[in-house]
């Protein structure tokens, strides 16, 4: 480590693709709906374009060019955008509302249980997400994940990587900013942490496009403060 | 029950007297101080007069009166003055934010962990204090409290038993207030929860100011959907 891990009291996760493994969760339940209603299609495509719509829809936020809106509302907008375009029909508005809520029951990566675990004998652990607070709390009940505090750009009205998500955690916490640091596989997410002057951790997570996807970030630079392949490796370094 | 359990999603706890005994906790921490300065006192008044700022505080803020202000900061002003009127002197500030943490390091009542834990495995279970976020992780690990998630009057920007706090709480939870259950040793919260909507449970805690004092409510109006002596008992009524 390039700096004094002691001075970390609290760990804030990133979770969509660093704890939790969108694609494959998504996938696999956008096709067995798609199976039900007679459907043949690249389910994989649907989740990335429905993970797209979120990603458009935080940046939109963000810069002023919508109003608020949480994840669900912009999952489900998508959502139904993605029905109508792959021809998927006769769904009721609850299983809709349910196939929207497969964001709530994401599966954890192999290692994120044993590795927060880890870490929380020792700092405090929080999402700092975009994702809506009740999502990430059913999300956490579905996988296990052992938080001891949801924060999201929701309590800050706004999305990550504006500062004001940071600095709200950090507030929030009633820490100062180099006491806490953000995790996360993206690096323009730990690059807003550093701005808001948290400690920054990468985790890699080559498959979180598929499998060989040169979508996913797998080089650090000089700016982050410390990486790992997984969050087992990351507690070991974090002293756990 | 008066009302049919399988509605309820959540349970969110006031958690000063209701889940942890400040004020044995309290009164420990300042005398121990006291006895490091040599000052004899009664501990408990002490103890109960610096409850008695946080009540005020949270009143003048919730009123209007005074701006925003944490609980932390409240402590600690309210603390500056025993200081001075107990004749405690010679503390650093390093030495007077420490004592004033001890509200971080309350404990439990004897019955809540394991109540709370099994609450868990059927509700989202989450603080809904008007303690700030911060204090109430800090508490949580001290006393090993197994929350889903950290709601508090501060996400609302107000104090209970503004309808505000509660309904922040429900739709940060992503709920209806129906699905909600606030649980609480004070009829006057319980109250508050039910003008917002939300369901009611009563946790008797006799001992809360001091044993026997008159202080403590035993008794619960016909506007309460439900009640018990510990949260080992609430759990079974709950159906866990």
């Amino acid at each position: 480590m390039s700096f004094d891990v002691s001075t970390v009291k609290a760990l804030v996760f990133d979770v969509f693709g660093t704890v939790v493994d969108w694609r494959s969760s998504i996938t696999r339940e956008v096709a067995a709906v798609g199976a039900r209603l007679g459907v043949e299609a690249d389910w994989e495509e649907f989740a990335d374009r429905w993970r797209a719509g979120y990603s458009e829809g935080t940046r939109d936020v963000r810069e002023g060019d919508r109003p608020w809106m949480t994840a669900d509302e912009m999952h489900r907008e998508r959502l139904d955008l993605l029905l109508d375009k792959f021809g998927m029909t006769g769904l009721s508005d609850k299983e809709t509302d349910h196939l929207n809520r497969a964001w709530h029951r994401l599966d954890p990566w192999p290692d994120a249980v044993e590795g927060l675990t880890r870490l929380k004998s020792k700092y405090v652990i929080g999402t700092l997400s975009n994702g809506n607070v009740g999502l990430l709390v059913n999300m956490a009940k579905h996988g296990g994940l052992p938080w001891d505090v949801v924060l999201s750009g929701q309590l800050a009205g706004t999305y990550k990587p504006d500062p004001k998500v940071y600095l709200s955690a950090v507030s929030l916490l009633g820490l100062e900013p180099g006491e806490v640091m953000m995790t996360a596989a993206h690096l323009h997410d730990l690059h807003g942490g550093a701005a808001a002057g948290l400690r920054t951790g990468f985790i890699a997570r080559p498959n979180e496009f598929g499998v060989g996807s040169a979508k996913a970030e797998t080089v650090v630079d000089d700016s982050i403060d410390a990486s790992a392949s997984n969050y087992i490796e990351f507690a070991e370094k974090m002293g756990v």
